[in-house]
Parts: C-alpha cells; sequence; structure tokens
C-alpha cells in the first residue's frame, strides 16, 4: 500500500518534471505528453527490464499511463504559473528522485536479490526517468552535473536497505521507506539551495562542447 | 506470413531513414550501415526485452540484419537521388512507423498481455528505432516534436487490438494488420503534407537549449 | 578465469576512458564517477538483458562497481597527467572495446546462442558502454565517426566464434580470447594512427547539425 503510493506521488511528480522541461523546450502538446509519461515510467521499466519482470508493470496498469499523462496536459494548460522558471522542474525531479529510489530498493529486495544489488537497482530506477527525459531533450543529465544527485539517491538506498536487515514490522517499515525518500528530497534540496558542488577541475580548458552551457540558469 | 513481410518491409524502410540521416549527418559508409541497422532492429529489440523473448529474434535471424545493411549500402551508393532532401527519410520513417507499431502490436497480443499493454508495447516498438536513431545523432527525437507522431502510431495500434477482439478468420485478421499500418502512414503524411500541428506554447520565452533549431528544415 | 581477468581489466580502461571524457566535459567529481561506471557496466548489463540474465552480473558483483569508482577517482586526481589530449581516452576505448567484445562473445556462446549472435551480443557488448557514454556527453558516438570500429569489434567477435566451434582444449581457448581481444586493439590503433577512414560523401552539403564539431580535435 505505502509501496504503491509512493509509486503514484513519484510518477506525478516526475510527469511534471518531464511535463515542464517539456513546456521549456517548446514542445508541442503530445510532445510534452510523451515526454512526460516517459519520465514518469522510464525508471520503473528500466527496474523490470533488470529484475527480470516481464512485461514490466508499468505497461500493465493503465493508471501507470493516466496519471503521468494528466498531470502533463494540466502542466501544459497551467504552464504560466510556473515554466518560465527552471526551479519547479528541479524541485519536482527531486521529489520523484527520492520517492523511484525508495520504491525501487523495495521492489528489488521484495525480488530476492542482495541488499547491494538493490540498491543499485533502486538508484538506477531513481535516476533512470530524468537521464531518459535529458538524453531526449539533448541536455547532458542532472546525474552527471554539478550538484549533490547520485549521492542522494544512494543514500536513501541505503536507508531502505538497512530497514529491511533489521526486519522491522510492517508500520515501521513503511515509515522507513517515507525517511529515506525524505532523506534524498532534503540532501538534493540542500544541495540546489546551498549550492553545494562537489570539486570540479576548473584549471581544465574544457573547450565549447562541455556541459557548462546547460548551468546558465541556476 | 503476413506478419513477416510486414517486419521484413519495415526493417527496409527504417534502415532507409536511419541511412538517409547518417548520409545527411556526413558519417562514413560504416556509421551509416551501423545507425540503419540500428534504425531498423531498434523497435523489434525493445519489444522482445520488454516482452522477456530472449535473445531478441532480431539477433537470431540473419535476415535482420542482412536486409538493413543492403538497404544502407544502396542508399550510401545511391544517395545522390534523394540525399539532400529531408521528405525522403521522413517518408520512410512514417512508413516504419506504421509497420512496426502493427507487428509490434499483433507480436505483444501472441504473448498474452492484456491489450492494452499490447498497444503500448506495439507504439515502442513503432517509435523505438527512429527515436534511437535521434538521439545517436544528437537531434530531439521525431515523436517529441511538431507533428503527430504517437497519435498516428496509437490509431494503428488500437485497429490491431480491436480486430483481435473480434477474433476475425486469418484472411481478415491480416488485412487488419494492413489497414492498421496503412492508417498510421496516412495519419502521418497528412500530418506533414498539411502541417497539422498540435497547439504549442508559443509566447513561452524558450531560449538557445528548445528544440527549434531542428525544425528550420521542414 | 581468463574471462573474469579479461573483463576487470575491460572495466578498469573503459571506466578511464569514461572518467577521461568526463574530466574533458568538466564534470564534478561524482559526475566523472557516474560516467565512469556507466561507461564501464553499460556493455555487460545490455549484454544480460539481451541474453536474459537477472539481475545482470554487474549488479551482483560488487567488484565491478568497485573497479571503475577506484579508477574513476585515480583518473579525477592525476588528470594533469593527461586529460588534456585527447588520446589516451581513445586508446583506454580501444582495449575496452576489444576487451568486452571477446568476453561478451563467449559469455553468449555459453548461454547457447547460435554463433552469429553471439558475434553481435559481442558487438554490442563491446560498443554498448562508449556508446552511452558518448550520447550522455552529449556527442555522438565512436561508433558512428570516421575511423574502423564496429568492423574492429566484429573482427574480434569472430574469432572467438571460431575458435569456440573448433573445440580446442582450454589452454588454447583462452590464448584465443586473448588473440582476440589483441586484434580488435591492433586494427583499431592502426585505424587511428594511419587515419584509416572509410568513404564519406565530401560532396554532400551537411550542414551544421552534423557531426563535423566533434571531429576536430582528432
Amino acid at each position: 500500500m505505502v509501496l504503491i503510493a509512493l509509486e503514484m506521488t513519484g510518477l506525478a511528480v516526475f510527469a511534471a518534471s518531464g511535463a515542464l522541461a517539456g513546456v521549456r523546450a517548446r514542445l508541442d502538446v503530445f510532445g510534452v505528453v510523451v515526454l512526460a509519461v516517459t519520465t514518469a515510467l522510464g525508471g520503473g521499466i528500466l527496474r523490470d527490464v533488470l529484475l527480470g519482470i516481464h512485461p514490466p508493470s508499468a505497461l500493465r496498469d493503465w493508471r501507470f499511463l493516466a496519471v503521468p499523462a494528466a498531470v502533463a496536459l494540466a502542466v501544459f494548460a497551467g504552464h504560466r504559473v510556473f515554466a518560465r522558471l527552471r526551479r519547479p522542474m528541479l524541485v519536482a525531479d527531486a521529489i520523484g528522485l527520492g520517492l523511484f529510489t525508495v520504491s525501487g530498493t523495495a521492489t528489488a529486495l521484495e525480488h530476492g536479490v542482495p541488499v547491494h544489488t538493490a540498491c543499485l537497482i533502486g538508484m538506477t530506477t531513481g535516476i533512470g526517468g530524468g537521464a531518459l527525459r535529458d538524453v531526449l531533450l539533448r541536455e547532458i543529465p542532472l546525474v552527471l552535473r554539478r550538484e549533490i544527485y547520485a549521492l542522494a539517491a544512494l543514500a536513501g538506498a541505503l536507508v531502505v536497505a538497512v530497514g529491511a536487515r533489521l526486519e522491522l514490522p510492517v508500520g515501521a517499515a513503511s515509515a522507513v521507506s517515507v525517511i529515506g525518500a525524505a532523506l534524498v528530497v532534503v540532501v538534493r534540496m540542500l544541495a540546489l539551495w546551498r549550492h553545494w558542488n562537489a570539486p570540479v577541475r576548473a584549471d581544465h580548458p574544457g573547450g565549447f562542447s562541455g556541459g557548462s552551457q546547460n548551468d546558465r540558469e541556476h
């Protein structure tokens, strides 16, 4: 139950991040919907392919299609409210990262893979949809860029994995999931807000082909 | 039989679209062949991965490699005839979209997945190869851009799925496949020809990182 | 044993190529690690997904994560030594291509697929990680560009496949693996060094959206 609620919320916020990115890139309404659905479902499909779940659950349950499509249409309709700013997209992306990392880790553990494999698959679930969104829009994925991103996801995955090891009662396990997701969001938002940056080789000549161009709007 | 004929034709036209895009991007003859083969096989491999067919049929049957490679070499040799124009690539892409959407939907139905799952997997089969081609050439995929694309594929997938529900005799089922594919091509070509565009948020400031640059040549 | 040694060396050199490309693109230390790990594991994960191995072995064995992460940190720390030059990245990429093509072909043969399928899956294993690296950095993948690349991989895959057909004793089979990998590296390095280029349609008008921009630094 908690897992499904987390996943549905994750779908909605990742769909919003995809739709906002699509509006910013001047896609039409269909492109915005396709991009939002791809962003929302990408991580979960990747998880199911890695775990050997056929066909992926995101393609079996119609709600997995309906929720992101509805969110995309709402964003397209109301884009004036927030689309000029890059920030709402980044916030939605952070929440989706947290929710999908946690649900991906939990799903992998349910399928009996080792703990560290579950953490990696959870991270991939969280990172996958946003990476796909960025590649489709020809941007260097957020996960490769300035702020703490993969590390935030890893922290959340570890919380869930440790919780599973402790064999907590159901209620406590649900609480651990929520705490794991919240940890990802808090770390990621703090990194964005405080401009926590990891070291870059600033003395490197670099050049025009680098990713710097994408960072202007931060 | 009809399914194999549809697939082989789909392979040839998608290979042509990949080869034309490769020549336009000034790839050498090997790059053109690799891109053509990837474009032709990408959708079917994606379909088989989603359905859990291992190894993908496109990697088992040598004709799946020979047909696109031969088409790519022919396009490379005769590129002067049509390569300056973007149009032949778009026409080949539309035909491939129709054929692969239909064969992907039918293959998914044969594997016993629910009807709406089959439609989604069929769409993915149709869209996958072209999206891969565009990402590899650093273009925003056609499916995200101006004209009706995913919607055309969805229409064809629905025709096939409804046909399967009606439990028609074999001959009629084959006819339905052809009608589904033709519907995709007609809708897509009409959209290209009449410049049917879905609403875009034109008042949006956009900027330099958007997809507008790709649309110049339409 | 030989297969594991080949894979670990392949992981290290592909990680180095990914890390060097990441430093060049001015990613921070986390981005460099993520890109290096993705480059190193991408081909093997693709191979396991195509063969239906769940979860992919790269996500089960912790050394598959530790080796590329350590290499990435070392490259980041010592980037001044070589990062200004594109050449070290290309050399590491060539060695990784050889090692992964050979280990991918051998793994596929072990899973009982037909010989030509094993060659294709071996090529994909070799090409996959580098292609993913280039797409994430918004470069047109090496495999589509000027020098002999896929053809070098194909030669190595064929050597391994023919060796397997001959049913050699274990020692000789290991030697064949090493010869296959060495052949890929030699062909690829000769192509780079002697600027062996396949024909391009130089008379083609091309334009600004092509891949020429990436080739400046060769």
